[in-house]
């Protein structure tokens, strides 16, 4: 935390989500009608299906996001609620269908949808949030917001077959990996705040600042969550610790850990990974290799280096308490790893 | 065919889908090339799946029309052929999809994408499809398109869902159906015909004539796809006949059976539709059913009823080789049952 301690202490703030919710409170509240508007339907099952998702007590991050980066860049109408209730939208559908391909029962502590309503109810409401997403963003009347966020629609999708095609092969190398995270956890930060200064009618220097800042935080959140699934607890985490193993995902851990094993090691991975020998055995052994091998600490680095990364593009904000939450955000999502 | 075969002579022309595919050749040599283009991808999986889709022997009927109606009111740009791929990607999304929730094995006598590369990538690679369609909307710069096609990408999903939930209660009305397959169906080709005045620059009476003219195309197109599903072969419909009846989906044709059958009839539905004792057997007394509550026939009047709607709101069209081409695609859906 050297680097990170040094910058705290010039901005004389400490890494916390606290300034974004204060900054964004009341947006945030309309976001959450409009959202609640958008799930409506006289197709009861989607109601009910988004209200689960709705309550499922996830941080709303994305859209806080796009409602700081228009406040930071002087916008002062209303599409940024719009644009934001589209990018949860789009996180959304994304879950939904991620839960499906990952077969996976449980999401932040609670049940996934498909475990209560089934795949296909799962896969079909996400694609219903996703086109809601869409005719609401087409409803701020911005090609350039659309062009950004219906790319990153595109490219969120091909890295998630990226990670199917590449899911179970021990050969995934680090440069795989990021730009499997890039495509598929990234892409959406880097969207959700570029169209902050799209909203305020700046230019391209303030696009590529914020398009660089989601970006880095975008890499450094999923590269902390990949840790703190070898690292954590479901109270404190919100989902099982050992998912991403008991699943076959070859995260940046695994693949430091398998560069750094020995023969019979590199053996052990492949079974855990390939053949799906992942008990909780081989779970205990493989966080044991990782702490043997620094392979959590070398993904602990890579993380902080994209948190530099992000901090640095978010200096380039004029001053504002807009600012100073964006920069908050950076912090408090490194300062999960303590 | 009475009141069809008025009109057909009328207009001196026959029910054939030859006249749009000769007006839209130039172009849909275009849209294919596009929407080769749009699938590549450097994970092989994506273009792999989408060449199986592209060369399983669609009509492309969705495309060629917005083709036509933009040709009909004199467009003379190139986006036409943007949409129309679009268009063709939203449909090619959705039939990812409904074939995973369907569980179908086979489409148009070949394998689906689901029991070649599994659910999950038929699911991703649907999401990367339709991402795919909404960026190169947004590159055409038309927000009244936008709107258009958006509004009809949550509207097709909204009734999937609905379908999902209906699917297996005869409770199902005619009207619940009817507002199933309005969704499902005739809002992608409505919109698939609206954006073509839409890029002409055209006002609200020459969309509402596309609009009117492809919601009911669209509806009297699933109508008569619903009575070959009890009546058609394999060889000329390109999907296994009882399809519908195996996968317990209750169309018209059941609704109306259903309506007029004594008590024990309506038990032999509810035990093939709701409990799934859907067997060859049950298929060929399902049929039997249908024919002597002339249950096809009724459901044919309604296809025709549509098909009427059809042309008298393409009829609204300045005479052009485009009118007659889209005239002759309501014909040639009609002549199907023939």
């Amino acid at each position: 935390m050297v680097s990170l301690a040094i910058r705290t202490a010039q901005r004389q703030t400490s890494g916390s989500i606290d300034p974004i919710l204060a900054l964004t409170r009341a947006d945030m509240a309309r976001v959450n009608d409009l959202i609640l508007a958008m799930a409506g339907s006289n197709v009861t099952l989607i109601p009910e299906i988004a209200e689960h998702l709705i309550s499922s007590g996830g941080k709303r991050l994305r859209p806080m996001l796009t409602i700081a980066s228009a406040l930071a860049h002087g916008y002062d109408g209303q599409n940024h609620v719009k644009l934001a209730a589209s990018v949860e939208f789009m996180h959304t559908a994304t879950l939904l269908h991620d839960d499906v391909v990952d077969e996976s029962d449980m999401r932040r502590g609670k049940r996934t949808a498909r475990t209560i309503w089934g795949n296909q109810a799962s896969v079909l409401v996400g694609d219903f949030l996703l086109g809601q997403a869409f005719k609401t963003m087409v409803e701020v009347g911005s090609l350039d917001a659309l062009a950004i966020l219906s790319a990153a629609s595109a490219v969120i999708a091909e890295g998630e077959v990226w990670q199917l095609a590449a899911a179970k092969q021990m050969t995934t190398s680090e440069k795989d990996y990021l730009a499997v995270i890039d495509a598929k956890t990234a892409a959406l930060f880097s969207a959700a705040t570029e169209v902050g200064p799209v909203l305020a009618g700046k230019g391209e220097t303030e696009r590529r600042a914020m398009r660089d800042y989601g970006r880095s935080l975008g890499l450094a959140f999923q590269l902390v969550d990949d840790v703190l699934d070898y690292g954590g607890s479901l109270a404190e985490l919100g989902k099982n610790t050992g998912d991403d193993f008991r699943e076959g995902k070859i995260t940046l851990p695994v693949i430091f850990a398998y560069a750094r094993g020995d023969a019979s090691e590199k053996a052990f991975w492949q079974a855990a990974m390939e053949k799906g020998e992942n008990d909780d055995a081989a779970l205990a052994r493989a966080t044991e290799l990782m702490q043997r091998h620094g392979a959590l600490e070398a993904t602990v680095g890579r993380a902080r280096h994209y948190g530099e990364e992000a901090l640095a593009a978010g200096a380039s904000l004029p001053p504002s308490p807009a600012r100073e939450a964006m920069l908050g955000v950076v912090e408090f999502c490194i300062d999960r790893l303590n």
